[in-house]
């Protein structure tokens, strides 16, 4: 109820705030005898750590996960797998000047008003480095469902946007780059339009697109729980998430019917994917893809007016260590989300038919 | 589970299919003590209802929702409000020539692949026959929250736009034309536009935004249940949507943090809303608002082509009473899953401070 | 959340208070493809139903059962199943005299002070009436798990009591008396015990016992949701239960452990069954025994003092048409719950292994 | 889902096995704005430890608790509160001979069949380690509402029983000797018995009894979630338990309704109380009082003859360091397990009037 649990039968409950003595989680419902590369786990909270690039956030942060139950001689048990991730660089001194002053754009006020106290250090709770919890219980999802893959990557960073469909693009090549845009040549363009952004104190926008593929027929379910209602909510409580489109998203509804229409193929395939692979809800064995929309992040380099707790004017002096544009890091976060809710699908179609 | 519930602390459960005996739900988490008037109730039904105008489908349901239990002389108990709307209407002969067939881009393929057997009049349960249930629940979150607003009206069909900013428009006209624009000029062509579709055998998309207004600071949940999470999840969940964008949406990722901001006034509230209301997953405040995507809907009075169970191709008939674009119809609909989510975390947010 | 739920794999969500128009109910989650005989529902119903015997109450209601959807042509398909049973038999004027009265062990002074508002006639929705949705819902989840026997059976009544263990008693004689005690000569006892406790206007509790047989072994989860302590729930979730115990229950205490620990054959059956069939709070295959208390029924057919709201003294007059003992009636109720209990962890299991 | 969380409103969730690195556990949902002494948390711990007297097992874990989140400056933020217990004296070489081998009584067989892989390690998961987390939570939940007092005692060792009703106990005795029976003349005889049926090698069952006073009213929700249900299924998900009888148990149903009820005072008390504090389900402000039969320990220091995974016949050498009898150290779990149902049911009783 209090929001800091995410599935229903592969259920993420996470704690932590930015700079507590850690963070960590509980997955509750991942099924016994599934084989765990806990370093594969690692390997994905080094894709979203900072530090990792020089367009990124510079700041220090190791990210290694300890794990404390659930999983026995390497095989998950089916009891609830807990970890922990310690917080190693808390430099609070660093925020003692916003404790009673509200950032625009940020959390700060709306915290204060509903709680009526806050953990102001690096905006606490509601900082983006909750996501640590989701990347590494994403990557044990994955590990549950190994054959169905995610390929998220960066399609525009503020205006700049790569025009290929998703079916021309080669996922090989979003690691090759920092930013994380399997388009190398735009890739450069848009690393470039990130470092003169950050050089003038300011941050960008940008949308992640992601492609999940060799989706079983069958997940989802038809009402309210939608597979892509799902993966929208899942999406959208991302840090900095303003939209949520898939399959033929906003640009279709300019179409005709019987231009949206997939026909079919004997096979049951489809000839065109308009329905993003989710036909009623559920998962029609198409690649699903889907958008994801990232403002650009609040806090800037740059000084600027704001009001503390008793709305007086004051000024903010820009500082600290923060990502000029979320992008390159929110890919790994995006399949994470994505593999939780395809793993809770997973295991619930397993009760649709007696 | 089988998400068929939507809510936590005011929790809808619907059950119910297009051709069945009827349709109708739970409300379990209304307070006692709230004064309902069913009338209005009715109201939002008879918006939502086909037959209402010459642009949507000419079906005939009475839609009559009658309530069994949870009110007592006019005041809610706190106990569950059952309620059920009889299907009055069921031409099941209309639909045997869709036993054994799987019609493109709806969810006869899936479900046969989900469940082993579907009730194929009508599209059953994934018929949009089951939002009867969305609006009922929805009146009723309403008066649980009067002093919020609702106010949503289509802003697009096909390539047809309304330009205006949400501030710009005057909610009073958007029940003054068939279409649900609050622009009559821009209406009139929308409904010209419709027609023409319709003439052709086709159909065609649109947009429905929405306006949430005097919203209580503090609403939404920080985590996994953002309110424009649990929003996006809300309308996602509505047959035949793409997408969902609230505040500066996916045009905000062009935007400079500088830009994007919003400054606040020394009362708290701020002076531009690029945030769309919510920071952190919490209200601030100010208007809530958002925009769905509406796919064109996918059953043509056109024939065409398409496959049996064994793969098979046959040839369907365009027939039945189908309309032509969902979103005039769309407007109740969301303004019923806005009101259930608000009424939702308003009750919530009871629980926030001791 | 306000507990109108039971399950979450097989989940019954319910409505209806006494002397509403109707009570009902949603069955969500019962896979496709059950083949459901609708008649041996209505049995259950009637052997719940007031009137069926002379030791119960006289009052008529039919108990007529209607299906509104998730079953078609015979077969469940998945989706919901909303059921409704109307109240044809609504003396409210029979309540009039307690409309500001609290009766004494009732619910009547809780509901007035938690909610400020209360439906008084017949007890509204705290009327054991209410138990008709349970017998429903257990009489489906019944058909979903054919191989599982539930044979509950009346084993005490005031001091009355069945000195047999479960192992003795030959089931089919359960319904050859009014009572529900396998034991005839027993039985003839406790009728003429009932009776005589009729005629002094008072009433008189009893044990209901039940025994779960042929039960897979694997079923329950093994911390909070242990299989014994969700059937504990669910039975005392029953009215006027003050009590639950299985296996040794109670007097187990007193043994020591090398009596108590039930020795394995090869076979993996254990020798004695002190356990109840359920280790670690998960099925081991043997037969699953408990024992229900059920408190004497608070209505009395004697004049008595109780207060009305604002604290007076006023008299009560005994009259309405009551059951002097509950047990009799409540044995289908006790099956009813405790085949929801097992048909949801048979679901549930299936999520427990890769 | 896998059961591994209780409560709706105040939510606990655990992981953790014996002998792993830890357990530690997530409460979602306290209130912003408690004031936490950890201090106590510490002590509740330090009452349910391994070693504290000599009639209980002789383990070394010294139970310390870290916070890691939801608590800043010493008050809580409405955030989650995560922690954890690490395991300093894991001897996981004692376990090695029951690797292969089914414990009578235990859930080595139940574990092994159900997920086709266990912990054997001193039970891991069913571990009564597991417990734990529970204390912790549990004196959290009791900060939340300090008014209510939790007093838990031991009222039988097997058959020796307090005679005393809940009213003449003197609470503040409970804690003076090891047995933690508030008599110290009977709870010196209790601890001859424990000492002597460890002497033999063997284990033996007890009662713990518990009163809960200074209940607000309206506590408990009135169908499927009563107050005293929820209250059961708490106590018999606590290792060992068979049995929950509160108010007058199964001993009231010897009574007649006219002995049984509770007359009402003017001022809404009752003069009697086999209620037990509780009507309809929801608490009417009287003390609540309540039993738990827990059995022997199964772990015996007697050699045994059982099974092994393939029904092979094998001798079990008793050793280890185990409790003769659990209720002493049951005592604070009992009061916990309380306090998170009382914590609940006070948060989601703010949801029942608008």
């Amino acid at each position: 109820m209090a929001g800091n649990s995410f599935g229903t039968a592969f259920k993420l409950t996470t704690f932590g705030e930015s700079h507590g003595l850690g963070l960590g989680g509980i997955i509750d419902g991942c099924p016994a005898g599934v084989t765990l590369d806990l370093e594969a786990v690692q390997k994905e909270l080094d894709r979203r750590k900072p530090g990792q690039s020089a367009i990124v956030t510079q700041r220090k942060e190791p990210d290694e996960v300890s794990f404390f139950s659930g999983v026995f001689e390497g095989i998950t048990t089916g009891t609830p797998i807990g970890f922990l991730i310690q917080n190693a660089n808390q430099k609070s001194r660093d925020y003692a000047h916003i404790k009673d002053t509200y950032r625009p754009s940020h959390a700060d006020f709306t915290y204060d008003k509903k709680y009526g106290i806050r953990d102001y250090r690096g905006g606490g709770r509601s900082s983006a480095r909750e996501t640590v919890c989701r990347v590494v219980a994403g990557a044990i999802a994955r590990q549950l469902i190994p054959e169905i893959q995610f390929n998220a990557y960066v399609s525009q960073v503020g205006a700049i946007t790569l025009k290929k469909s998703y079916g021309e693009i080669d996922f090989s090549l979003t690691e090759s780059n920092p930013v994380r845009c399997p388009d190398p040549d735009l890739a450069g363009k848009m690393e470039a339009h990130i470092r003169e952004v950050r050089k003038a104190g300011d941050t960008i926008g940008g949308v992640v697109s992601c492609v999940i593929q060799n989706v079983p027929v069958g997940l989802g379910e038809p009402v309210f729980d939608k597979l892509h209602a799902r993966l929208g909510q899942a999406m959208l409580s991302i840090n900095a998430v303003k939209g949520f489109e898939f399959g033929s998203g906003f640009a279709g509804v300019e179409l005709r019917g019987s231009e949206h229409n997939d026909s079919f193929s004997s096979d049951g395939t489809t000839q065109t994917n308009f329905s993003g692979g989710i036909q009623g809800g559920i998962s029609n064995g198409m690649d699903i893809y889907f958008r994801v929309a990232f403002k650009p992040v609040a806090t800037l380099l740059q000084d600027y007016d704001t009001i503390d707790k008793e709305g007086n004017s004051v000024q903010l002096k820009g500082k600290g260590r923060h990502d000029p544009c979320v992008v390159p890091r929110a890919v790994p976060i995006v399949e994470a989300m994505a593999a939780l809710v395809m793993a809770d699908f997973f295991l619930l179609n397993r009760l649709s038919k007696i």
